[in-house]
């Protein structure tokens, strides 16, 4: 009897549940009934307090589709230390408590960075694991693609593609803000499909000269609006010669919830023009998954079964041009995958006129 | 020669270009070559300016299912006071001038509930007007639905669908704050349509309390998330009590951009649970408008053209039931049509356990 | 303890779910554990074999916004006598049968017209029922408007809306096929809100000599395509002229799937154009109900709910302008409601000069 | 003065004109106004007859996220040679002619595998061209993805989801008949995003004996419903040992319109359970394209405008994993891209058990 277990880590995003029925599913079909899945409830949490249920294959019918995860998420354990009063060596112990209480054979695991570091440290302390990459920052090192990001996209774009008429109908600048703290991918990609003028992302900081120069282009051609897609890390050039501490410290003061409402601002009184904000927020995690993302999903999670099969432990399942491929855990883990400054996708919006603030 | 002129009024909607389609093609098709329609440009506006262009048939080809208006449009011109130097006088006879200059037969108006004031402040002047009902607030006296409320009941659906799965994965609560200042049908249907758990609109002030209550019920029949509809406008049994001038005033010191954050804060701290908000904004007034506002566009269009063509001047066309109606303008203007507290729809609401925070 | 049975008959529609999720919570809310919900499976069916489930709370949950019924549904048994070898008196024996054995306060019972004169005949027979108006033709009698309905013309609208570009792009005439047999009301809606050219439904016959003159119209205006939204019932002046038993021999030898094939080829004969036909059909009743069918089937639930509640028996709850109100099903069973050839909404389409190929 | 030819051929997808406003946004920016585009009209038909217009900025301007494309399309002239009266040579020479005459420096010419065909002969007659690859069958060599694929799988999908609902509540076998008559790739990602059970497509030839296994199978587990996604170039192990003529014969002789009808009527045979057919056709390649469409196709323009700059003609831009790079058209032209039976996508959905009739 083979026993797995499952858990789903990190904020949630669009094609969980579409992996873990891809996981699910080929390891049912391999093993038949010679497989038991343990869902860990809520993340590392569940791993940690031995929360966990025994699954069965209806558990898993009918979720291509759905949204969210069924598993329960919550955010992973080293950020959780200021919350529990626990020390983290004594949470690695729990997790692996758990994990030999529960006698498995493997622990597949979903999630993003932090999950990422947290899994390949598991693997260090002798765990069998395997991972699944979802975000929908897009920012994981080793695969071209995370599940959640085109679905994210989708959405982000389709906000801007409601703001354009309206912009249009009352000739405003309108800032919409995405997610993305230190990954512009998201704003990079919706940005472009969303035909937005200008594009901030924290890998590129911004002068407001040139946001201002941008709009002033577009007034002067006749254009009644500007668009600016704005990732929530953006970052002004100024701010960006900050050392970190500066930073924080300079944010904590700033009297506006986020960037966007600053420079909205800035720019309205630069301009004298009416600059108004959007701030989607959570909606761009949630709903159904599109399908790139159940078919990735999918994909995934077959492939992830199968390493659990070949006994091919501590890797990561990636996509690779047109291909899925094992990745060790220990090169993914750490690494954040930034928009580099000239990449074809940030070169392609510059062609076709985008400004980035940088010039 | 019959010239008619076209103006859209107040914050943009769904469906403002279907509407023109249909009283544009309906006049084309009725008197061929014999009738001029003129475009004011961004409401009242182009009117006063006189700031305005002949149409053709091309302008109205292909626009039915695009968002916002062809024509532009502004707030309405007894706010724009504050802005503008003039006095109100002025920009009447400025209105009655252009609408002479340009030898009108008939004025068609969109709008809500500010252009049907000014509407029927033209009428009482002496104009030829008719006007069609558009809102996302459906707050517009005499008739059933105005075209815009259902596409951004849609819209605002979908993002109360999107944060159910965010919120079941990570066992929050979450307040979606969605438009309407004075009437709550927005908040209302969407919240009915999106399944929250609790609503909250201008016309049934809330006590915090109530709320707890309805969230720790929730909480005890072991439900990980409750879900809030809040309207932007809505607002405690306290803040009911004060004054208009003593209401503005704590508002006016309110440290959160809206009610939603204030909110958030309150019951996060009362309840020990995390508290997320999210605020679509603008982008429920944008995109394509959904079928049933094309076809209740369309048909208010052609009945608008109707009554031009009949010289049945000074009405609103109007929904009431599964017919389009003529209402007199003075019978419209400067009424609300808010959300009666005893409405079979917020009596549906409150039978299947939606609490409005009131008891 | 009350015990209330709950059966969906007929063909599947979007907003069953909300439905008996409306009707369900409600009575829950209001007996709390003084009510026992049984669900009988796939309709009259379930009635008549004794096939059923005691329901609970959580059957319920979730199931707002899912496409389908979770009770599962079946033709309605008149037409199943073909298949079962049964006379009608029997089976409605055991209906009652099964009633009885279940000791039935009432029966909760969710259908279009077949449905709705079972319901009738069991009322007549001495059962409690309250019945619920579903169908995406809304041809039922009593309504304004049944649920599935607005949710279908979202579905063909998106059809129409995405044949345009294509049409546009190659210079097409494109013949869309749509539900509905007897009544229009599907294509009519769809058509008008997809900007359809032509438009044929079952209750204005039409003669190709029209249909052609109109396209003729469009190509000398120098449009390049045009689009024909046909249901699946439209039927030409001669075939309307037949006996009912001489159509059905005429149509009996059809080589063509449907109404639109044949059409397509007389066209493409007449016109020396390519004419192409999209059929989406029961792509047009799936999916997730739409906001304002998922409000009104939650409205219509509360209210079979009060119905039950206040033991007001025999009645169809329906829509009437914004109001919920019951109807007696004796007034209901066995009308159809078809499209008024002079209704405004026709009026409204040829306003905009939208043909019906009848003159 | 630079002057530059855009065609759109074959048969229209979403993207196209996306694709458009990424080369020609591109070519403004660089060139601002030492460049003329030139529209050829429906393809190389506007290029044998000299039909095209001299374009200007606003006719690209808010066309991203519009279907079909505006420079109109028409099967490629090799296929022409039926209805228009000449050689295949004379063709060749009228394209070269209008080349000439316009003075072109490049043509930028967008479309297919036929396309392409041509598009690489008129580069072996001298003439510079730049292709871009569009498709929603997804089956042009060189490229990862052509743009149209993922609109039309998501359309696709959206069927699969509908038509789920409807066989889960009437407990039916559902055919869904996809584009594809060559390749696969639609059938299988929507099958797979869709959660079909099976999936049938070109390169995995069937029998229905296996069919049957699959569909029993599921009934014995206790499902309700079997879905089908099926090319419509599936093909019988049985036929696919005929000669190219014996099928074709065997085909004319076909009394269904399709594969599927056929099918329908040996499972509804072999099963006596009821199988019902949807055709969504047309459908799937018309709408706006989805983002990853307008990415990736702005991403492809502004790569085709930079060849154009660099006078790098003679290639097809391509996305080759996360990059755009050149690829010769010597090595596209006449080349299929088909599913390998044993690719990754094929694996992961028989791993997770979906059938392809094959065993």
């Amino acid at each position: 009897m083979k026993r797995i277990g499952l858990l789903t880590s990190g904020g949630d995003c669009q094609g969980l549940n579409a992996a873990l029925h891809g996981v699910a599913k080929a390891l049912y079909e391999y093993y038949d009934k010679d497989v038991e899945l343990y869902g860990l409830r809520d993340g590392y949490r569940g791993l940690i307090e031995g929360d966990y249920r025994l699954m069965n294959r209806e558990d898993f019918s009918g979720i291509l589709c759905l949204g969210g995860t069924i598993l329960g998420t919550s955010r992973q354990p080293f950020k959780l230390m200021r919350v529990v009063d626990e020390n983290s060596v004594d949470k690695v112990k729990a997790m692996k408590a758990t994990y030999k209480k529960l006698k498995l054979d493997c622990l597949v695991i979903l999630g993003g960075n932090g999950t990422h570091k947290t899994a390949n440290l598991l693997r260090e302390e002798g765990l069998n694991v395997v991972t699944m990459p979802k975000t929908i920052d897009n920012d994981l090192w080793g695969t071209d693609k995370t599940f959640g990001f085109q679905s994210a996209v989708n959405i982000a774009t389709n906000v801007l593609d409601c703001i354009h008429t309206t912009a249009t109908s009352h000739g405003r600048v309108f800032i919409v803000e995405l997610m993305g703290h230190k990954a512009g991918w998201l704003t990079l990609e919706a940005g472009i499909a969303g035909g937005a003028d200008i594009i901030l992302i924290p890998e590129i900081p911004y002068e407001n000269k040139y946001i201002i120069r941008a709009i002033e282009k577009r007034n002067a051609a006749g254009k009644r609006f500007s668009i600016l897609a704005v990732a929530e890390g953006a970052i002004s050039k100024e701010d960006s010669l900050l050392t970190k501490k500066e930073l924080k410290a300079k944010l904590a003061n700033r009297k506006y919830p986020s960037i966007s409402y600053q420079l909205a601002e800035e720019l309205q009184t630069a301009l004298g023009q009416e600059v108004r904000v959007t701030v989607p927020g959570h909606f761009q995690r949630g709903g159904s998954p599109c399908p790139f993302d159940r078919t990735l999903a999918t994909r995934l999670g077959a492939a992830a079964a199968q390493l659990v099969i070949n006994k091919n432990y501590g890797n990561m399942v990636a996509l690779r041009g047109t291909d899925i491929v094992p990745v060790p855990l220990g090169e993914v883990a750490g690494k954040l995958k930034v928009v580099p400054k000239d990449s074809d996708i940030v070169q392609a919006a510059r062609q076709i006129g985008v400004s980035f603030g940088d010039c």
